[in-house]
């Protein structure tokens, strides 16, 4: 989601929001997410010049018709959405005891996926959209908000009510991309 | 979820579930989750012992109580459940033409970890339980289950009808860790 309206959402479903995405599943219970609420208006502006950098460069490999469909996409709501989180995974926790991320250390940064979409999931349910940003530097964004170095930034996130609430994806309307169908993803052995 | 009645689960819903998790979002449309079924008694041993060994590598960090705990913790149901996956993502698909992913790659395997959550959430809802097994080598797994190169593993996935129905998760129920307040995890800027 993109297209977010400006007025704000209740604190209080922020709050549930929050308790919500704490409820998610985690490896070894080492709920590891960690959500950087921002809320000044100077580092909201650095975020969204930064993705805006990031959106033009990361443009360079499209030409022709994709790159003038990519120019017309929105990519980020950062300037409009009322509520905006970075959010990060704390790769030092002791929470958990490191079990289950021995091996696959990466599994804490997939428990925080899981918080991520629980929250979206309930936002959802308060009719309230979410947009997670991608197109992005980590280092640039950490400098920013002054991050501890075992924390590995997961995106950010937009939360506000839509401008309009649709079912289908935008990349899907605009012809950006189309859904696969599912047997295609599954093989056997 | 570790304890799995043997008896099957009907595949209408093992086909329900994997296109509810095809209907997760995706950075850039890309759709990148890959579910290979895991058919054969052989290969399903093999997986078997190849977690059993990494469990015991991994206990290495433990001593005393905590050992103790950890040697008694049930941390797969491999052999049990009627129904597994491994779970990749193909870093290499053109699907979604890289938007989202260019300067971070792992956007994509997020994505995945959505797919993964809702097959999750899904499994819930027709009282089937699932177990996300991270204890193991990638690479050992890849070579047994003959992936792509450019498919990146998960972690694999064990679905069954769950033993008991339980709302805490055994880990804190064990007293292996607590859950943390919400509050903890969120910080201002």
């Amino acid at each position: 989601m993109r297209h977010f309206r400006t007025d704000p959402i209740d604190e209080t479903d922020v709050e549930w929001l929050l308790s919500m995405a704490h409820r998610a599943p985690s490896v070894g219970l080492s709920q590891p997410w960690r959500f950087v609420r921002v809320e000044t208006v100077e580092l909201r502006e650095r975020l969204a010049c930064h993705v805006d950098r990031q959106v033009k460069e990361a443009g360079k490999e499209y030409d022709g018709d994709q790159d003038k469909l990519y120019r017309s996409l929105k990519l980020h709501g950062l300037r409009e959405a009322p509520v905006l989180f970075a959010v990060y995974c704390d790769d030092g926790t002791e929470t958990g005891h490191h079990l289950g991320a021995v091996t696959m250390p990466e599994a804490r940064r997939y428990s925080c996926v899981m918080a991520v979409h629980t929250l979206w999931l309930a936002a959802q349910t308060r009719r309230i959209g979410m947009g997670w940003v991608s197109i992005m530097e980590p280092e640039g964004v950490n400098a920013m908000l002054d991050i501890p170095a075992s924390w590995e930034c997961l995106g950010l996130l937009c939360l506000g009510r839509p401008v309009s609430e649709e079912d289908v994806p935008e990349l899907e309307r605009r012809g950006w991309e189309q859904r696969t169908d599912w047997h295609s993803v599954v093989v056997r052995r």
